[in-house]
C-alpha cells in the first residue's frame, strides 16, 4: 500500500455481521470490497430464488446499504431499499430492493454490473460483490435432532433451515461443491492490504467463503493479513461453543487458512483459557477488546469494532 | 416568461400519447412538467392499486422515463425502470419501476416527494405530477355494448375496461367526482407559458384532467396560450369521429374551454372541412403539419412534433 493511499480491505460474510464489520470498516477506509454470501433461501431473497432462479439479493442489499453514502440522499435510498411492502398480498414482506436487484439482474444479465449501479445510486463507500456467481445451497450435518438418538448424524439442506434449526451443526458443504467465484472478487481478496472475515452466523455466513475452491485459495494465499472477527458470544448455530471451537471450525474447513489477528470480546475471550494459544498456533495475535453494543445485544458496538479494525489495519 | 428563459410548459396526458408530447417538448424547453392520469386500473398498475390502495404508477413511470436524462446513465436507468418481470410467478409482469415508485410512496407517504427522488434518480429534465391526490376511477357511458340494442346507454367502469371496449363512448365521469389536486400541479399550471393538452386514448387520458375540479379551473383561467395536439387518426376509443367531434368532446366536458391553438396532422385534419372554423369558434388557429411516424403507426413522429411546438411555444 502507498503512503498516500488508505488501506484496501475485502470484508467477507453475510446478513447483518457483515453489515456490522462494514459500517465499522467505513471509518477507517474507503478502499473497500465487500464479498457477500449467496446461500440464502429464506425469506424475500428465498422467494425470489424460487421465482427467478437468481443469487438471492438480500445480503448483498444489506451491505449495499451499509456503505451507502452518509448524506441526506444516501441514506433515504439506503432506508428505501431496506423497506419491505407490507400488507398481505403477493409483495408484501419483499424488500424493494431485493425487488430493484432482481430486475436489474434481469435486465443487465450481469450481477455485478447491476450490483455496480445500486452501489452508485447510493453512491457507496466500496464495492459489493458476490461470493460466487451462481446461487449456493447449504448442506449441514448436524446432532441432536432426535432426542432419542442425539449423537444421530443427519444432514439438513438449505441456509434458513440450518439456521433455524437447533441440532449442533458438526460441519457444512456448499452445492454446487466447487461454484465459480467473480475475477473481481479473486482480484479483490489478491490485492488487498487486509482480509476480514466474521462477525455473523458462523455456518452460514463466515464459514461458506472458505467452500469456495478459488475463494479459499485467494483468502489462503493473498499477501493480505487475515483478520478473524468473532462473535461477541456464541449464538444460535454455534450455541455454547468455546471461542477456540469457533477458530477451529473454520481450520476444519480449511486447513490451509492461517489467521494474523483475531479480534474477540473481552468478556467471550475471558471464558476460553486456551484462546491466546489457540490464536498463535494459527500464526496469529488475540486482539482483545470491550466491544459489545451497549443495548445489551449479543452484537458489536460500531465504533469500537472501527477502533479495533483502526487499531490493526492502520494506515 | 422572461427573455433569458425558456418556456415553462405543463403538459398534461397520460400513457404512450403523453410520452411522446414530452419526448418533443423536452426538445423545445426544459421547463416541464408532466401532470398525469392516475385512473388506470390494469395490468402492473391495477395489482399495485388493489394491493396498496395507493396511485397506479404506470403511467408517472413512462413520463419520467420519457423524461430522463439523455446520458447512457439516465437511458440505463430509464429502460430498467421501463423493464418488466418476465415469468409466470407472483412478480411476472410488473414493471420494475412501478415496484420501486409504489415502494417509494409506501416508505415517504408523499407520493410527489417519491416522484421527485426517481425524477433525481433519472436526472429527468423536468417534473412529473400525479393529476390528483387520490386514484380515480373512469365511469363511461355507452351505446352499442348490446348488437340487439344499438342505440341502449350503458354505463362501463373501470380504465381498462373502457379502453378495451369497441362500444361507443358518448361521455365519461371520474369517480370520486371530485379528487383533490395536487397544489404543486395547479402552481405548474398557472405559472406556465404553455399548457399542452394530448395526444392520447381521448377518454381515459386526455379528458380525465377536466374533470378534476381544481385541474379543469386552473386551466379555463391559466393566462397560459392552451394548445391540444390531436391524435394522428381516431384511435380504438374515439373510432369513426371527426377531427371536430374530437374538440368538441372536451368543450362537453368542460363547457369554459378555449383554445388557443390545436395542431392536427395534415392528413387527419384534411378529412374534417368544418376543422378549422370549429378551432376558431373556440378561440383558437389551427397548425396543420405533417405528423405521422414513418413507420406507419398512429403515432407521431416526435421530431415533427416538436418542430410544431417550437413554432408555437417559441422562445
Amino acid at each position: 500500500m502507498s503512503p498516500q493511499q488508505l488501506p484496501a480491505v475485502a470484508a467477507l460474510g453475510g446478513g447483518h455481521g457483515l453489515a456490522a464489520s462494514l459500517t465499522a470498516l467505513r471509518r477507517v477506509t474507503d478502499r473497500l470490497t465487500a464479498i457477500v454470501t449467496v446461500a440464502d433461501d429464506g425469506g424475500s431473497s428465498g422467494r425470489l430464488r424460487d421465482e427467478f432462479d437468481c443469487l438471492p439479493p438480500g445480503d448483498l442489499r444489506m451491505a449495499l446499504a451499509a456503505l451507502c453514502s452518509d448524506d441526506q440522499v444516501g441514506r433515504t435510498w439506503a432506508d428505501l431499499l431496506q423497506a419491505r411492502f407490507t400488507g398481505e398480498g403477493p409483495l408484501s414482506g419483499h424488500a424493494i430492493g431485493n425487488l430493484l436487484i432482481a430486475g436489474l439482474w434481469q435486465q443487465l444479465g450481469d450481477p455485478v454490473a447491476a450490483l455496480d449501479m445500486v452501489g452508485d445510486l447510493l453512491r457507496t463507500r466500496g464495492r459489493v460483490l458476490p461470493m460466487s456467481s451462481v446461487p449456493l445451497e447449504i448442506e449441514a450435518d448436524v446432532i441432536g435432532l432426535d432426542p432419542l438418538d442425539p449423537d444421530e448424524l443427519c444432514t439438513l439442506t438449505g441456509q434458513a433451515t440450518v439456521a433455524k434449526s437447533r441440532a449442533t451443526v458438526q460441519s457444512i458443504r456448499i452445492v454446487p461443491e466447487r461454484p465459480p467465484a467473480r475475477p473481481e472478487v479473486i482480484a479483490a481478496i489478491r490485492g488487498a492490504d487486509s482480509v476480514v472475515l466474521g462477525p455473523g452466523s458462523w455456518f452460514t455466513s463466515v464459514i461458506p467463503h472458505l467452500l469456495v475452491p478459488e475463494l479459499a485459495d485467494a483468502i489462503v494465499t493473498t499477501k493480505a493479513q487475515r483478520i478473524l472477527v468473532l462473535n461477541i458470544s456464541s449464538a444460535a448455530e454455534t450455541d455454547g461453543f468455546s471461542a477456540s471451537r469457533h477458530i477451529e471450525l473454520l481450520a476444519e474447513h480449511a486447513p490451509a487458512l492461517r489467521l494474523d489477528a483475531v479480534i474477540a470480546d473481552e468478556r467471550f475471550a475471558s471464558t476460553d483459557p486456551h484462546l491466546e494459544s489457540f490464536v498463535a498456533s494459527l500464526g496469529g495475535r488475540l486482539v482483545r477488546a470491550d466491544l459489545a453494543a451497549r443495548d445489551g445485544t449479543a452484537t458489536h458496538d460500531v465504533n469500537r469494532l472501527a477502533a479495533a479494525f483502526s487499531e490493526i489495519i492502520g494506515h
